[in-house]
C-alpha cells in the first residue's frame, strides 16, 4: 500500500517528528520545525553519515565551516552571477512563478517533454504565448516579463558605516570546504587521495518550494569534496557512487525505491565529465536525493584563479604539481529524512483483522531504540533502573502509561524496534520481555545482554 | 602557566582546530571555520549536553527548529522592538562603536565602574563629552549622534511580488522552543516538569564583535528550556544551577576556571526572579559561559498574548489552569569550545629538560580517543584491523608517519589521550603499547580489551 504526502504530514505531526514551522503564527511559508522524534532520527541520519564517511574512514575527514562567507566566494564560484532562476508574476493575483516549470508542466500535460531551463527569456516569453499558459494560481494569462531572481540570501553586516556590507547566506556547503583546502591538506598533512566532508544548513530563496521537507529554502546539506588526481577521478566517482548507494540499503531503505540516473552528455555541466543521480521514489514520485558529480579541477581552479593561492598540489611520488581533481557526493539531510520516513511507514492489517500503524526504521535510524515498560507502576523503580543503565549508550523511552497492548501500538508508530516489558518475574529471574516491532515475536531475555542485544541490531 | 589568546589561535590554526573564515580572500570579519580536529571537538561537547540533558534524563526531549521564523515571533519576544545595541560612527574614520562600551571603558579606565547599558542616548552623548573620550581607532572626537542598532539580520523571502516579506535570522534559538510549546507537550504527552532542548545556530549583528571565537555573529547556541509549575520554580533554577556546574567539572573543566555570578536585583531583567552566569576565566579575563535564568511565564505569556493561542497547561492532580514558568540554561556551543580548549593547553617542562606542548582534553571530548601506531610499515595492515574495529565505536587516528616519538608529541599536541603501538611482539601476543598522554606511562594491553579500556576512559 503506498502513503501520500498528507498522511506523512499528518503523521509527523501528532507523532512528534515534523511540525509547520512558526505555527501559532500561520506559518512561515515553507519552513518545518523538527520534533522530538525528528530530531533524533534526523540526528541518528547525520551520525550515521558521519560514521561512514568520516570516522571509519582513514582517508577522509570533517570540517564545519561558517554560513557566512566573504562575497568573493560567491564570485568565484559562479553564484553571484549565475545562480538564478527565470522568475515570472501574475499582474492579476500577485503570485510569483518560475517560468521555466510552468512552461515545463503545460509541455507535460500536452504529451512534450522539454528541458526549458537555460531557454533565453525571450523564447520562454513565446512559448507562453503560444501555449497558452495560465497562472496556476488563478487561470488568467497577464504575466510580467521573466527576470533573472537570484537564490542567494542577501543581508548586511554592521561593520563599518558606509561601507558596502552586503553577505549572503551559503547557499551550498560545499564552497565552505574549497576555500579550506588547503588548511586542511597542511593541518592534517594529508595525502591524496583524500575526502572533506560537512554537514551544515543552506538557504535558497526557491521561488517555488514544497512537498514537505522535500524542498525548502533552509535546509540542511551532508556535502563530501573527495580529491584525487586527474586521471583518476572516474575510478573513484564509481567507488563514492556505489559507497553511497550501498549506505542508503545497509540503513534499511528499500532497493526497489531507489534508482541511478546518469547523465547525458548535453544535461552535464560544463566542468563536469561524469554525474549521477541517486533517486528516491518520493510519494510525490521519482526525486532527486543524492548527486555525485565528478568535477574536474573546476571549483579548486576557480578559486585559484580569484584568490591568488597557488591550490598546486605537489605529488611526492611523482614530483608532478597539479590542481587535484574532485568528487562531490551532495546529500540533502531534510531530504534523507523525507526518504527514511516515507519507506518506513506502514499501515498493516493484522491477522486478527485488526491494523497498525507501524514506523519500520532500521534500528539505527530509528529515534528510540527500545522502549522499556514496567508492567506495573509498582515496579517502576526497577524498570527505570533499566531506563537508566540502557540510556547512557543510545535513546530509549519509559513509558508507564496505559496497557501494554496500547504501549506497543504507540511505540509502532514511532517505530520504535523493541519494546521491553518489565514484569513480576523479571524480580525473581532477572528476565524481561522483548517484544519485536515487526514480527511481533516476544522473547524472553537477561537484563545484563539487553545492551548488547540491541547494539547488536543497530550495526548497519 | 597561563595561555594567551594569540597562542590558543596560532595552535588551532595549525592544528587543525580553527581557521578563519573565507581566509583565502582576506577573511570574512569575524567568522571562524572548524576544521578536522575542531568540529570533533565541538560535536562531541554537542553530544555530550544532549546525552546529559535530553538522552539520559527523562524529563526531557529534544527539538530542532528552523532559524528563519514568521517575524511575528519576534514581536513578541520583544527583538524587534527592544533588542538594540547604541551605535556610534566615528566621522573621522567612519569606525563604528558601541556608546555604551566606549563609555565604560574609560570610566573604567579611571577606576570608575557604572553600568552605562540602557542610559538614555543623551545621557551617553554627555558624558562622552564630560570624559573626553576619543574614537579607539583615530584618536579623535568627531561622532556622529547615537543611533539605536537592531542586533538582528535581516533578509527577505522572495514569495510574492510586492509583498513585505523582511525575515530575520533568529537571534536565539530559544523562541523556537516556546512557539512549539503545544505542539512538543502534546505529541510527546509531557506531564510537568519537563524541558525542551535545541542545538542550532543563531545569529546577532553585533557591533564589536572579537577574541576568537568568545563572541561570533554567528554562533551556536545550546538552550533548554524548563517548564514548571509556578511556586516550584526556584528549586528548579538551583536544580540547574547545579547540574550545569556539575557537568562542566564532569568533563573536566578546572573548578577554580569557574565562578557563579548572581544577578543582583537593579541587574535582573523584570520578568527574571532569579539569574546566574556561570563565568569562566578565558585567557581575556573572566567572561560568561552559561546563563541560567528563571524567567516565570513572560515568553509563553508574550507568545499568548501575540497569537491568541492558550498556552495554559491544566494540572491533573489539581486540576488548576496556569501557564507553566521557565528556567532557562543558555549556553553558546562555540564560547564552550574556547573554554575547553583553553582549558587543556598546556606547555610542560619534562623531566629530561624538553618541553612540550599538550592539550589535556577529557577524553570524551578529545577529537580523537586514540592513535593507532605501527612500529613498522610492514605491519601496517595488522595495526589498521585494530582501527577498522575501533573506528566502528569512535574516533581514531591511524599514523605510521616519522618515529614513535613524533607521533607521540604529535598527538599530544592535540590531545589524544592514548597512544596504541602494534609492534613486532604483538604478532605473537596479541598485545599493545598503550601509552597514557598526561603520566607518559606505557602500559601492555591485550587488543581484544582496548575497546572498554577506551569506552570506560570516556565514562563521565
Amino acid at each position: 500500500m503506498s502513503v501520500n504526502m498528507e498522511q506523512l504530514v499528518s503523521h509527523s505531526k501528532h507523532r512528534g517528528f515534523i511540525f509547520q514551522g512558526s505555527e501559532i503564527y500561520g506559518g512561515l511559508a515553507n519552513t518545518w520545525d523538527y520534533g522530538p522524534l525528528g530530531v533524533e532520527l534526523k540526528n541518528n541520519l547525520k551520525r550515521a553519515w558521519w560514521q561512514k564517511f568520516i570516522q571509519e574512514n582513514p582517508m577522509n575527514v570533517g570540517l564545519d565551516a561558517a554560513i557566512l562567507m566573504n562575497p568573493k566566494t560567491w564570485e568565484a564560484s559562479g553564484h553571484l552571477g549565475n545562480f538564478n532562476d527565470p522568475m515570472i508574476d501574475c499582474k492579476e493575483c500577485k503570485s510569483r512563478h518560475r517560468a521555466d516549470k510552468l512552461i515545463e508542466n503545460k509541455l507535460e500535460a500536452e504529451g512534450n517533454e522539454m528541458v526549458v531551463d537555460g531557454l533565453p527569456f525571450d523564447e520562454m516569453e513565446k512559448l507562453i504565448e503560444k501555449h497558452d499558459i495560465v497562472c496556476p494560481t488563478c487561470g488568467e494569462q497577464n504575466f510580467t516579463g521573466i527576470r533573472q531572481f537570484n537564490l542567494m540570501f542577501q543581508t548586511q553586516q554592521g561593520v563599518t558605516e558606509g561601507a558596502t556590507d552586503d553577505i549572503y547566506l551559503r547557499p551550498e556547503t560545499a564552497q565552505g570546504i574549497f576555500v579550506n583546502f588547503k588548511n586542511v591538506q597542511r593541518s592534517m598533512r594529508k595525502k591524496l587521495p583524500f575526502g572533506i566532508g560537512q554537514i551544515g544548513k543552506s538557504f535558497r530563496n526557491e521561488i517555488t518550494p514544497g512537498n514537505f521537507i522535500f524542498r525548502t529554502r533552509e535546509f540542511e546539506q551532508m556535502e563530501m569534496e573527495f580529491f584525487c588526481k586527474p586521471g583518476e577521478e572516474l575510478d573513484w566517482y564509481k567507488y563514492w557512487k556505489d559507497f553511497c548507494h550501498n549506505w542508503l540499503t545497509s540503513l534499511g531503505i528499500a532497493d526497489e525505491n531507489l534508482r541511478l540516473r546518469e547523465h547525458d552528455a548535453d544535461e552535464l555541466s560544463h566542468y563536469s565529465n561524469a554525474t549521477t543521480d541517486i533517486e528516491y521514489k518520493f510519494p510525490m514520485g521519482w526525486g532527486e536525493l543524492w548527486g555525485i558529480a565528478s568535477r574536474t579541477d573546476y571549483d579548486l581552479g576557480k578559486h585559484a584563479e580569484h584568490s591568488g593561492e597557488d591550490f598546486k598540489y605537489i605529488d611526492q611520488e611523482t614530483n608532478e604539481r597539479y590542481i587535484p581533481y574532485v568528487i562531490e557526493p551532495a546529500l540533502g539531510a531534510d531530504r534523507l529524512a523525507l526518504s527514511f520516513i516515507a519507506d518506513a511507514y506502514e499501515e498493516e492489517e493484522l491477522e486478527d483483522g485488526s491494523s497498525r500503524t507501524v514506523m519500520k526504521f532500521h534500528p539505527a535510524v530509528a529515534p528510540y531504540k527500545a522502549a522499556i515498560f514496567p508492567l506495573s507502576k509498582k515496579i517502576g523503580d526497577q524498570a527505570k533502573e533499566i531506563f537508566a543503565d540502557l540510556s547512557k549508550h543510545f535513546m530509549v523511552d519509559y513509558d508507564d502509561a496505559g496497557s501494554i497492548g496500547k504501549r506497543y501500538r504507540r511505540h509502532d508508530e514511532i517505530g520504535t524496534p523493541f519494546c521491553i516489558t518489565y514484569d513480576f518475574d523479571s524480580q525473581e529471574d532477572g528476565q524481561v520481555t522483548v517484544r519485536d516491532r515487526d514480527t511481533m515475536e516476544q522473547t524472553r531475555m537477561p537484563i545484563s545482554e539487553l545492551r548488547s542485544f540491541l547494539e547488536g541490531k543497530m550495526d548497519c
